[in-house]
């Protein structure tokens, strides 16, 4: 995607090999005119696939799926990181282990908003380790439902967060697949 | 906002007389076409006001800031709730008391997304005692920066949020007010 990737050289900020900080447009300020060019193209990508639900973490990846679903017409669920007293007890459950933040958090769906009927887009801002669309997955999974499929606005491959996702049978749609970095400079796939 | 309260009515859980649930389609599954209407009432009430950027903080307000941002066509920033490694060191801070949840947190923006010559509405799922407004209007002015108003999906009004965000001066616009609950029964304003 194009004007992703140019947005990318032009605001991202490099932190040696590893971090990519997209603060300015991605998870910290928001371009919501950009994520609306994003939702067309998730829709492109997965328009062969029914899709009745997205599914994403809080909380960078909130703002994204709402945009792309407009483009689908479904509901967004968002699993929750943290427990809240005002979560049902009754949910659907992940642990995830974090390298940005190193440590392991769980991730909360309530057993309400995913049916076994249901055919589960999980959208996301960064695919690196894959931990987190992985327990987004088992998620899907526990309640039944399908993954149709994970839809990720910048993919690292320098990890390994694809194999691991397609492993579980779930194809992978990225925006803009990161190769390698290095300060100042960025190479696409 | 007539959709919104039959919404409410609907789809709403009342637990006891303080503690409403609308997580099928506000704070937890996510009816993106009512956060539409939602988004254009705001519009229509801050027609008046003069809008550069949208404050919010996650995670809930998160999907409501972006869908009404396509009728302001402003970038969205949310204050985040949790250092991350990831944040910029030079951030506006303010300590928050969750009722909730029972604890201070604090929230965070970046230096970087607000300026002085921001005219900021800041927009959330919920008003009840007011300390997230307060903490948004707080990092508002550390900016120095000018809050045009606060913009609320449904007002607690037998909580005092209210009054504690008009005695910083900052309007208050809330698109559903309860004035009393109890079980199966909500009292609009």
């Amino acid at each position: 995607m194009k004007i992703l990737k140019e947005r990318i050289m032009k605001d991202g900020f490099i932190i040696g090999t590893k971090v990519l900080k997209v603060d300015s447009f991605l998870n910290h300020q928001i371009d919501v005119e950009l994520f609306n060019e994003i939702g067309k193209e998730f829709k492109r990508r997965f328009s062969d696939d029914e899709v009745t639900k997205i599914l994403t973490v809080e909380a960078s990846g909130i703002g994204i799926a709402c945009i792309a679903a407009q483009y689908f017409k479904v509901p967004v669920v968002f699993a929750k990181k943290h427990e809240a007293t005002n979560l049902d007890s009754e949910v659907f459950e992940s642990e995830v282990y974090s390298f940005t933040k190193n440590k392991n958090y769980k991730i909360r769906v309530s057993k309400q908003f995913l049916k076994k009927e249901d055919k589960v887009l999980i959208i996301d801002d960064f695919l690196a380790n894959g931990n987190a669309a992985k327990g987004l997955i088992s998620i899907v999974k526990q309640a039944g439902a399908e993954p149709t499929g994970v839809g990720i606005v910048i993919e690292k491959a320098f990890q390994d967060g694809r194999s691991k996702v397609e492993e579980t049978g779930v194809r992978v749609e990225s925006l803009a697949i990161v190769e390698s970095m290095c300060e100042g400079n960025i190479v696409f796939k």
